[in-house]
């Protein structure tokens, strides 16, 4: 039997602009032992969020930055393999943040059990997991939208954007989504049920959005910043709430840049709200219970991008997400070798 | 008897950063006469806003943009002189938007009649008028500041700045204004009661509010934007409010410039919001009622700066507005000859 190595891939370097390759190191190391109240996962599966890059970077912000020669941070699913814990049991399939490595100690604190029986298990990184339940609470308790309005989403064909338009639907709203490419936005509007689908790529963001919300922008679910911002600010509607969930256009522009037009919020009477998704750890079994029986009565799709690889393809998979090159969640799954 | 003569003040050119000399003309006209339901007032002090410089760009905003060859817009103090309207008779004092102009005809429309025993005429136009009711609406109802909380003021000399930080005290949170200048600072602290002042044109701003405010910033009241606004974003306290009252720093500004760090917002789970102080038109009473006891009682001090001029010297006015020369509200009081 050989012996089982746990690779690693560790920060490096704080990187400007995209992370480069040698902005990471891979170090292998022995497979630790579980002490007395811990356990021992083998992480099958990793979420690429683009979230990530701002971890990245050192200040201010919702987290501590993952620190240079640290492995670098990473919610997975992972299945228990060696156990000293009561609450938990070789075999069980477990969600948490632990990190990109092949294993992982864990206590148990902020990891939690997923039923594959449910759904599989990437399902569980995306509309069961912490991307649909940052739809769930940022658009419906930061938004707060009202049948009949119209809720436009930046970033719609990734893993939270995709949700949020098919939660306004539910909701009785009219669900605009921002998007690259006639593909994804064809999908938004054939599979998601999205009223329209707006394809940046095409150009005159402004336009298209004054074409397919003539009467302005009510809740806009913003992922992606930038032009997307600048255009549903310009179109708010009176009283209309801008919420701030990501900021992926930015996230790799060490210039950074604010929307010039932000006094547009004036003349709107409007509001932009930022919320962290953490916050809301209390009520996230209400928020997966909902998502469930959507997801389960067919109201809610959902869609993993799975590529297969290993902890050394974690770089270039995140150099996908900021490519645009996923539709839905993407998930890093490691191969079971 | 020499025939009175109307002199107005028209916008001639959309101005590029700060008005210039040939952005306005001026006509003497004929003083008109009032139709049945009208009555001519003769305008005695002009209110100089920072607005004014946005009501003179084409493009959405709160108020349609004034025409070019139209009488500027301007809020003032005037006397009637002629009255065939059963509501207001010669002689009364009241306030309106009578425009840059001596005279103006009215029909009631938007004319309040102002009690000049209870404070002289331009107390009306500062602290018992639209800045002062700026300060409170913006202030208690957007921003929401409870006891203990740091509440932190641009433009703090300025006509709402001034007032937004008394109220504050008076709400028993911690008031920082942010001003320009020395003299105006130590006004703040030492005339108005606000707890520390910072001196943007000493520098290091970020340093300085950090100073100030250890604990971070639970509402700021933004009267400027760009630097002031980042700063303020940079230091936000959990869950703080940002009320966005003006931005005097980028009226003059083609280029704009938003906040690059706003997302800062998502860090701080924070919102930052806009309002129109003309949606609290059905509260105003309420709101004078409540400046005029603070004001009568001492809790609350007035100031204004009386610019002695004509209608012609109104562009001069507006600058002086913009470069921040003016401790207070600014008016321009038209000669009586």
């Amino acid at each position: 039997m050989v012996t089982p190595v746990n690779t690693q891939c560790r920060l490096a370097a704080r990187p400007v602009g995209l992370a480069k390759p040698t902005d990471w190191t891979f170090t292998d190391q022995a497979v630790p032992n579980p002490a007395d109240g811990e356990f021992l996962v083998r992480v099958e599966y990793l979420s690429i969020d683009p979230a990530m890059r701002t971890w990245m970077n050192a200040g201010r912000s919702y987290v501590p930055p993952v620190e240079i020669g640290a492995v670098m941070r990473a919610a997975g699913i992972a299945r228990v393999v060696e156990s000293r814990h009561a609450d938990f049991a070789v075999g069980d399939e477990v969600y948490g943040v632990f990190g990109v490595q092949r294993y992982a100690l864990a206590d148990g604190r902020g990891v939690t059990r997923v039923d594959t029986t449910l759904a599989p298990a990437p399902v569980h990184l995306g509309v069961l997991g912490i991307s649909g339940l940052t739809a769930y609470f940022g658009l419906l308790d930061i938004g707060r939208p009202e049948p009949g309005q119209t809720v436009v989403i930046s970033g719609a064909a990734g893993s939270v954007g995709s949700v949020v338009g098919q939660i306004a639907r539910i909701k009785g709203c009219r669900a605009i989504g921002i998007a690259g490419g006639e593909e994804k936005c064809r999908w938004l509007v054939d599979e998601l049920g999205f009223d329209a689908a707006i394809d940046y790529k095409a150009g005159d963001l402004h336009a298209q959005l004054k074409a397919h919300a003539p009467n302005g922008v009510d809740v806009f679910f913003d992922n992606v910043g930038g032009e997307a911002l600048e255009a549903a600010l310009a179109r708010l509607a009176r009283g209309g709430r801008v919420v701030l969930c990501g900021a992926v256009s930015q996230y790799n522009n060490a210039a950074g840049g604010g929307p010039a037009n932000y006094m547009q919020l004036l003349v709107a009477r409007g509001s932009m709200t930022g919320f962290v998704i953490f916050d809301y750890a209390d009520r996230y079994a209400e928020g997966v219970a909902q998502l469930a029986t959507w997801l389960g009565n067919g109201e809610l799709r959902s869609r993993e991008d799975v590529i297969a690889g290993d902890v050394t393809d974690f770089p270039d998979a995140l150099l996908t997400l900021f490519r645009g090159a996923n539709t839905g969640k993407l998930v890093l799954a490691l191969s079971t070798e």
